[in-house]
């Protein structure tokens, strides 16, 4: 636990500002969603897998993000994405007969993610030394009130909708470092995603890889930690520890 | 003192988001640049009517926008936009031999400047009651750091820089409230200049008029309080009374 592994063999000794994904990284998406549909469950009396009904959301999120990516649909944020998936399960799992307000409610689930037991300990830490901001394909106001009702705590909220890309296009992590008027260099890219630290990487900025074991379940063997970053930590208290803050 | 005025006679009831312009409003930029001035002047020898310099460098301003706003600049951030004005000004007053650090230093004031004393506690009370943002011409870095050097605090960070357009250009008022999810209607816009109140109530926001009579200095004849505006308060602390924060 704890452990520092500069993997790229150089620590990041000049960042000044640090853009943190969200879903996954910071809040735990999968547990939230088991949580809040277990309980409208027992109110609407549905015997559903909640666990592979969160999963199957989560899997329609990259094939819908590649969609706006590949211009096939316009810009369309995680609302309206999530609203779509969702659609489709419910039917798949029988839901069918939700009324629109519990469908509404339940699409907004993610904005009331709960956040790692570490993660509120962790941010306020960093923003002691550190400039932090989110880097989120989440638009503007689902971090706002992911922000507001996890108790979470930024320095600015950085979202894909401001410039209309979804991670892990270049331009995201382009557009963070360009508004926080700092070399790429100067960001460091954090990150529970290989592949989001490797495009982050590709368009210059530092990387920092946290493991989050438990995102995708207790069943899934844990991941193998990527070789090209330039921090490992074992969550965000521990990433606050390892840079000095 | 803390009067409530409801001037158009319909007090917001809707309001989900305060928009707040800063300059002026949350932050005393006449008071901040007089002192650094002075301490500069100390420090350098430099005999200079600093208050002068402060009014000429605020008069440069909307100048140096409509330049912006007409197309005949490119768009330019508000350091940009202030190191133009400011190397004018370093010539008129006699203070060309600056060297470049200070210089730069100098034209960075904006992003120390000092909060009005009402202005954390204020926006601490909004907060807890209504997600309240910038709206201002500061671009988001200048404003990041304003936020942490002044010790404010916010939800989110929206600028002029994000739609590339400077208040009181319509597009401002709209991008706030499309980024923050909301009606217009729901977004109060806070300024202590009746130009930005009327363009944001142009644009459908709820306006409030926040009294700051030593913005312009203890010389200035106090302005009368605008006509159209949805509430008027007499600093920040006051305006959360009124909205029940």
């Amino acid at each position: 636990m704890g452990a520092i592994t500069a993997a790229t063999g150089h620590f990041p000794a000049k960042i000044k500002a640090l853009a943190c994904d969200v879903f996954g990284t910071v809040v735990d998406w999968r547990g939230s969603i088991i949580a809040e549909g277990e309980a409208l469950g027992r109110a609407r009396s549905l015997a559903i897998d909640w666990a592979r009904f969160a999963d199957a959301w989560r899997a329609g999120y990259e094939p819908a993000m590649a969609l706006v990516r590949s211009g096939s649909l316009t810009w369309t944020n995680l609302d309206g994405l999530h609203r779509t998936i969702l659609d489709r399960l419910l039917v798949e799992f029988g839901l069918g007969g939700l009324d629109e307000q519990d469908k509404e409610h339940l699409n907004r689930v993610w904005h009331r993610l709960r956040p790692w037991p570490d993660s509120i300990a962790g941010l306020t830490r960093l923003r002691t030394r550190y400039v932090v901001a989110t880097l989120s394909n989440g638009h503007v106001a689902l971090l706002v009130n992911l922000t507001r009702s996890a108790g979470l705590t930024w320095d600015c909220i950085l979202s894909a909708e401001l410039c209309r890309h979804y991670k892990p296009d270049r331009e995201v992590y382009q557009m963070a470092a360009q508004l926080l008027g700092l070399a790429p260099r100067e960001v460091l890219m954090v990150a529970a995603h290989p592949n989001d630290l490797v495009a982050a990487h590709g368009a210059g900025l530092a990387t920092a890889y946290v493991r989050r074991p438990l995102e995708f379940g207790p069943n899934r063997a844990a991941e193998r930690d990527p070789a090209a970053v330039d921090i490992i930590a074992a969550d965000l208290v521990d990433l606050a520890a390892q840079l000095g803050a």
